[in-house]
């Protein structure tokens, strides 16, 4: 069993140091050099390979989310992807593909219920995008909406790893597709490679305008990720009955100082009879084979683009986490170590 | 037929004139006095025997929401209860009972379909109240919400038309009831006379934490008639799953200013897993007959309490209404005429 002394391996982690007082800086976070700890009874030592980068990660540092608040002087917490090293736990075996709550390092020593063996046959890239996270999230989204072929749906942060998913699955099923994104750069590539119907830059003063030019029946289910202006804008633009799924509200995390703004929600949502409902995608869980087949299904038949905005070396993932948070990012960022 | 000449009848209306700045002022009214025109082949004069006072008349001054915005210069609109003087409709006869938008004037000239005959042999006044829309919104609402026995209940203006209703099904299907409204007295009409487990006043500034204390495993259902600041902080009480039921926003509709605020509202719909529905009443009016046996049942059982509030004159219409937005009714509102 005892094959590698853990102590010759060099950890190297991110510590988040600060929390930030209003947008995050590539200084809250600093990295370290350390050694490994020893296995303890049961626990698993697993190397990471791919670290995915999320707005969450911004949003676990305001507050109680589902998780506890991430405090300063913790390695940072973010869900990777990795390999075991060395097991002495009974349900893992050296070589085994995991992924969990790894943290922002190199190496990692986890508990059985902290980590998830997973069937690594396909590209392991595609774990971190449309079979992963962001391809379950889209796609139980969807279905919580009750997304119907000829429906109409708007979803923000069109271009992000969630929002370009979503759009493509909507296309698939039949549907016209529009996106709320925040560059022409973006906005070309949803509507020239992605195929949706129309993407508008909600830093033109008249996008809602935009929306409802294009499509004046109005939207039949809106997909918010962002929250905040554009969440409040886009009730504007839905039919009386309308479904909104709420994904994430990425407006919101990169601040200490909270948006203020038109309180008009419950109003409109009294009026046009909205359905909202909020998820988060690990309580699906059960069902993930059943998704990733059906996405990997939609992959090979090419009707489903896997995009990635990719950084070597767990040096840049603040880096890489700060250019999520400013909308550099195209589809799903992640970092390979 | 023509039994009737209606140009010996003076017309009472009470004129919409402005358009109010801010809060609603008795002087945005004007009472006229006219003759009643003469029917219209096929038109049914009425005349209005109670008149509905309800927060949603404001609302109907701030712009278009399930009806187009009223305007400056018209006779004020209303739901009202009348009886039918005299008839050049087929469907209607002298002497039936009927409802509708008859707007605030004694007479009303109204066509088949802007009012519903219906069986008045109950107390007129229950029909302005607890078998009135106010009973009806309770109703449905809940049931939109499913609402379970044992679950915990949170109704904002809990001791509103709708809300006081709202705690009284949710006590009989075995509910724990918590309300929030805005006086001690009321406060004590909930707790004392209603039932209700706890009522809270949101002009203390602890009232959140006061609702956390008595129920610390937090709420199923919400029933939010207010919007704003108190929905928004009674999100904080809510459990995981929990289902908000948005029936009114009564905080934004005495204002021309909206209110600014955090915008936390979506984020929170995200990681509590809430389900927000918003509904209109008048949706549910094939369902009407039902709904009022059940509820008549549970008012001769004395299980459900009829509270009023009320002024006698139309005359009175502009200070009951003006009362309601600044809260002084316990109840429902109308006028007697």
């Amino acid at each position: 069993m005892n094959d590698i002394n853990t102590e010759n391996l060099e950890n190297v982690k991110i510590i988040y140091v600060n929390n930030p007082e209003n947008k995050l800086q590539t200084t809250d976070f600093k990295l370290e050099k350390s050694k490994v700890p020893s296995l303890n009874k049961e626990s698993v030592l697993v190397e990471t390979l791919l670290l995915s980068i999320d707005a969450a990660n911004r949003a676990w540092m305001q507050g109680r989310t589902y998780r506890d608040k991430i405090m300063p002087g913790q390695i940072m917490s973010g869900y990777a992807i990795g390999k075991v090293l060395h097991s002495k736990n009974k349900n893992f075996s050296k070589g085994d593909f995991v992924e969990g709550d790894l943290g922002w390092q190199k190496y990692s020593i986890a508990e059985e219920n902290e980590i998830a063996k997973f069937d690594a046959t396909k590209d392991l890239q595609l774990h971190m995008s449309i079979l992963g996270i962001s391809g379950k999230t889209a796609y139980f989204g969807l279905e919580l909406a009750d997304l119907k072929q000829g429906e109409t749906l708007l979803v923000s942060a069109a271009a992000g790893s969630v929002g370009s998913i979503v759009g493509q699955i909507a296309k698939i099923k039949g549907c016209t597709v529009i996106g709320i994104t925040g560059s022409d750069e973006k906005l070309r590539w949803l509507e020239e490679d992605l195929g949706f119907d129309l993407a508008v830059n909600y830093n033109e003063k008249n996008y809602i305008k935009k929306i409802l030019a294009f499509c004046p029946g109005k939207i039949d289910v809106f997909f918010d990720n962002v929250g905040g202006n554009i969440f409040e804008s886009s009730l504007f633009t839905l039919k009386n009955y309308a479904r909104v799924v709420c994904c994430g509200a990425v407006s919101q995390y990169d601040t200490s100082i909270p948006q203020t703004g038109p309180r008009n929600v419950p109003g409109l949502i009294v009026t046009k009879r909205l359905t909202l409902k909020g998820f988060i995608v690990t309580d699906f869980e059960s069902r993930r084979n059943e998704v990733q087949e059906q996405l990997m299904k939609w992959y090979r038949e090419k009707k489903l683009v896997s995009k990635v905005y990719t950084f070597n070396g767990l040096e840049n993932a603040p880096q890489a986490l700060v250019n999520l948070l400013n909308g550099h990012n195209m589809g799903k960022t992640f970092i390979t170590l």
